[in-house]
């Protein structure tokens, strides 16, 4: 499959070289056609680069992996036309370190940046999905033994059915929970209030959130 | 001990015939003195029912099982000389139902309600504890087969050791995670916004958090 990555930081580069590794065809995006990190990245695994709107323009499937605040600005970058009828997996979140660490959120509570992505883009087919674990473990779940649990949203039922078979044959998530419509990005984007907490008191990002039943 | 317990909804019936069966003296808070659901408790358990001024002057320790919205006024009722020097079990969330299910948070991301109980209260040792699970599960995780984890927060240290152990020692729990200062409630409160869509999306509350590490 050929599958678009917006942004070069080390969520795009994990998820892009674990599935250039299974066979996948794939494009890291940037404001430029030369960014430095995602030349090297390209080097290094098989894949290419280009700026947002032709690496979207040429995936079956887009990935965004920006930082949350630059997320939509990314995306109108991407443009409309290069999304339509495409499935987006949003993996980002709005966290702000203004204050400092741990983050707030900038969008919180009663909307989401996910929200915000489907209603800007409403072309497109949102799914939130693997915002809510370190990037070492979205590609690899089971580098921490013991259950794990990947919950997902949005609005497109059949989107989510695909997002959710491709977790568990790309990269290993073997409970994926629908959360519901893609309103429910607020509570896994609120998650990242919990984690990044977790990653303070426990001194590590390898760490799990199993819903056990 | 003597444990006062503010509230007389499901929380504090679940709490209060628990802590009364493993053998310690329970009182049921309410606004008024003869509140028939705290009284039906009473006579059930051997427990006994006041108000939030007498039980909370009565207790050597004290929880807070109100309704979020109204945990602030309940604690007033109490009073400062009431809490003073006491160890505070804050259980309550600040759900606002007001736009119906799933709920917002009446206080969130920048601030907390475990934070306003501290701030506003500060001769008590509030621990924020219990808020991340349905009430069966609060008194007994191991109905739920599996890992089960339980944050807590709270900034006085002696507390929360102390608290730590009578979760592990009343209830349990065998993995009690220490988030940090009171702040950490922010977190502990925003699973709320992931708890009422797992109940949601899975039809249950018979589900734990686990931090799998």
């Amino acid at each position: 499959m050929r599958i678009a990555i917006l942004g070069t930081g080390d969520v795009a580069q994990q998820l892009g070289t674990k599935l250039a590794a299974i066979g996948h065809q794939v494009q890291l995006g940037s404001r430029s056609h030369d960014h430095p990190s995602a030349l090297a990245w390209a080097a290094k695994t098989g894949g290419d680069t280009s700026t947002f709107e032709l690496v979207a323009t040429w995936g079956e499937v887009v990935f965004n992996c920006t930082s949350g605040q630059h997320s939509l600005k990314a995306l109108r970058l991407a443009g409309h036309a290069a999304l339509d009828g495409k499935i987006l997996i949003d993996v980002s979140n709005p966290l702000d370190f203004s204050n400092g660490f741990p983050p707030t959120l900038s969008i919180a509570n009663t909307d989401s940046l996910g929200e915000q992505i489907q209603h800007s883009f409403p072309e497109a087919k949102v799914v939130k999905a693997l915002n809510t674990v370190a990037n070492h473990l979205m590609v690899d779940p089971g580098q921490v033994d013991g259950p794990a649990s990947l919950p997902i949203c949005g609005d497109d039922a059949e989107a989510k059915a695909k997002v959710s078979a491709w977790m568990t044959e790309w990269f290993g998530w073997e409970d994926v929970i629908d959360l519901g419509p893609i309103e429910s990005a607020r509570a896994t984007e609120a998650w990242l209030l919990m984690w990044t907490r977790l990653y303070g008191a426990l001194g590590t990002g390898n760490f799990h959130m199993a819903i056990v039943r």
